[in-house]
């Protein structure tokens, strides 16, 4: 993509409006625009972050055996009638009425509807277990929506269920999602560390919240100091290992009574952008989700349900990810894997050698973003360090001459100086390392 | 996918709500499952057929060098003020209003939005043209929703908005989209035929419908002959050709003054599934969207926007393209290429060579469905005509013994019995010369 063309529409001062650092940034780099309180337009940058952050997301639920589907955005409040919670949600449900005034609501969630869909087209014990999930933007009407895509009114959401005809069932899929999303935030470059909702408490072992440690999390996390060998950064954790430590959120931190010593426990900021529930009956009860039994019994089925903030993790990936001069991202999401700057735009041989590197990245199956606008350089490099690319590929008159380019890592701010053919071979390795 | 974990509630019966013969099929199918009037839900195999069509309307768009983003579904009513339209546009509206009372709406189409985000962060000339499309989820509150999912509430529609600093940038872009259409709908194994919205009448060739071809389609086509000798089945036609042709639906065709004489008229149902239009400056005008000239003049933009019913196509696909016995996807869009029937589940040699085949054809790239079932042949050959895979992958213990497999095509109903491996050949090389 030639950055003369990209709708990137950057900007040079921090907007007042943003309190965070994400925000901030996704502001400055062009990636969304607010058009209401809490609700987000994702230009062509930021969307980019976001599917990717999904395409993470949908690759570790299928290879989990969940099946995705596409629920409605809006639904109908018969359903939440059923489960009494049309009346009990309160009013960050926003309820619509439409031109039959039939009651309808922007889903929040989707317990309800996934229990209807269930109950209609599942009859057997045959066909258990069964996960299904969704992608799917939702509506919470904070009352006071605020961070940007962290905390907005319409976020995007995986939300997968899964039915059993066991407990043990239920139990077995919600230990493959703890695998599963320890999994997924470690293929964004992520540290989550997953507490346990009511640590101690029984059945507690069955909700974990997965906070994403950051400096400017939202609530403050205790935790075995253990976590941090089993967990480096961006690698894959053992959820075994991991399942048996502890970990405790500030509301829940007893220090008192803290099963770890004062020696090993360690505290951090967290952002919350999962979390696994065992659910029990609590909907099949109330929506009357049975099925067959073996001997033609009726099952009232168990269930889990399994969220990730999608949207929210792009805004996590940054609190996680920056320095002063910008976004950081982990190579899995970034919007384009390299910059190609090219630093004396008019140049007969810099622009030669931009437009046949830019072709051959092209080629080589690494879409580039291309600076070949006519900048001062000092712009160029502000600009690229502000939106955070893994690699910055810069040509110039005097290395040119000398048949050379340098590269820049974004995370280390290292520099090379080495050939053109050499850097092109960097970067395209490095990005085959990452995407096979 | 295994038939016997894959979430597939095909129907034998036919339900007695759908009218036309797509909403039968893709309840039939188990493709969706409605939740309110118009709203539905998308079940795994039908959302792999969305999700393809999608991609193939992406893949279109930025070949044609539109940049993807993604408006929010929900949008202010100050905006739609502002262009007058809160109050013209009438219940189809969904209004809805927030827990502080704002005003807001969910977004029908987005003429006022992107609007709004071109004014506030394009400012030059020199940024124009610029081409911005989403691919969003839109409401219509019909008052009588039908059809399924084509005449539906919530919809999913690709609207692509341009923007121009003169009619003659404007109108290139408006001939590339209409090309770029000709080519979408090919690409999916459909016949489209442009029809100028009001043909004969000035400014007439810069607003086409794009209607397909079928039987049951809504409306009554007129169009020269020589369409049909330049747009075969599932061939790139040639736009410039095209657009030279007359072609006007039932209610503006006059065949008194008919240019095209009666022997080289035809007639044919269609159904509208994209429509571009020029759009000069109603909303950049009413919205003050402006850019600085070359000498710092304000210039007013031009704009053009092109829509395409995604959802919508899904339906239309199958109204073009099925049989008595149920779907006959095109390959494009197919939600798996080939369907593996194991006829006698349960003898070993017929679930080895299964078993053998399914993880080849995964090795190869080809994720193929694979019924799996202890079911009788009979249901097995029904499901699989229903549901409209382009081959089917025949395995049972009297072929078998002489290393024999059937492969049928779904389409021609041709069946062959070969070798395994000249069966498992031929059905990865149809896959591959359709993906590449």
């Amino acid at each position: 993509m030639r950055l003369s063309t990209y709708f990137l529409p950057t900007l040079k001062e921090n907007p007042t409006e943003a309190q965070i650092v994400s925000h901030r940034l996704m502001l400055r780099a062009g990636m969304i625009r607010q058009s209401a309180a809490g609700i987000y337009s994702w230009l062509p940058m930021g969307l980019k972050v976001l599917r990717n952050v999904e395409q993470i997301v949908r690759e570790e639920q299928d290879r989990a055996g969940a099946q995705e589907l596409l629920m409605a955005t809006l639904q109908p409040a018969e359903l939440w009638r059923e489960s009494g919670r049309f009346d009990a949600y309160g009013k960050e449900m926003l309820r619509i009425t439409d031109r039959h005034d039939r009651e309808m609501l922007y889903g929040p969630t989707n317990e309800e509807m996934i229990t209807d869909i269930f109950r209609n087209l599942v009859k057997s014990y045959k066909d258990l277990p069964k996960q299904l999930y969704q992608i799917q933007w939702k509506f919470r009407d904070e009352v006071r929506p605020r961070f940007g895509v962290m905390r907005g009114r319409e976020f995007l959401m995986k939300d997968n269920y899964s039915f059993h005809a066991d407990f043990e069932d239920a139990k077995k899929v919600y230990d493959t999602m703890y695998a599963t999303y320890l999994r997924t935030f470690a293929r964004m470059g992520l540290r989550a560390i997953p507490v346990a909702a009511d640590p101690g408490a029984i059945g507690g072992n069955l909700s974990h919240e997965f906070q994403v440690l950051a400096e400017t999390g939202e609530s403050e996390i205790y935790y075995d100091a253990k976590f941090d060998e089993l967990s480096a950064n961006g690698q894959q954790p053992d959820p075994v290992a991991l399942r048996e430590l502890y970990a405790a959120a500030d509301e829940k931190h007893d220090a008192a009574n803290c099963p770890v010593p004062a020696d090993r426990l360690k505290s951090a900021r967290g952002i919350e952008v999962g979390h696994i529930f065992y659910l029990g009956k609590k909907y099949s009860e109330a929506l009357n989700a049975v099925v067959a039994g073996p001997n033609g019994e009726q099952i009232t089925v168990e269930m889990g349900c399994y969220g990730i903030g999608v949207s929210r993790l792009v805004g996590a990936i940054i609190e996680a990810s920056h320095d002063d001069n910008g976004i950081i991202w982990p190579e899995p999401v970034a919007p384009f894997h390299v910059g190609l700057v090219n630093l004396r735009v008019g140049d007969a041989a810099c622009d030669k050698a931009c437009d046949d590197l830019y072709a051959k990245l092209q080629t080589a199956g690494v879409e580039p973003l291309y600076d070949d606008r006519d900048e001062r350089a000092g712009a160029k490099f502000a600009r690229m360090d502000l939106i955070g690319l893994p690699w910055q590929l810069l040509i110039g008159p005097r290395g040119l001459e000398k048949g050379l380019a340098e590269v820049k890592n974004r995370k280390t701010g290292e520099r090379v100086e080495i050939s053109i053919e050499a850097a092109f071979d960097k970067i395209v390795s490095s990005y085959q390392a990452r995407h096979r």
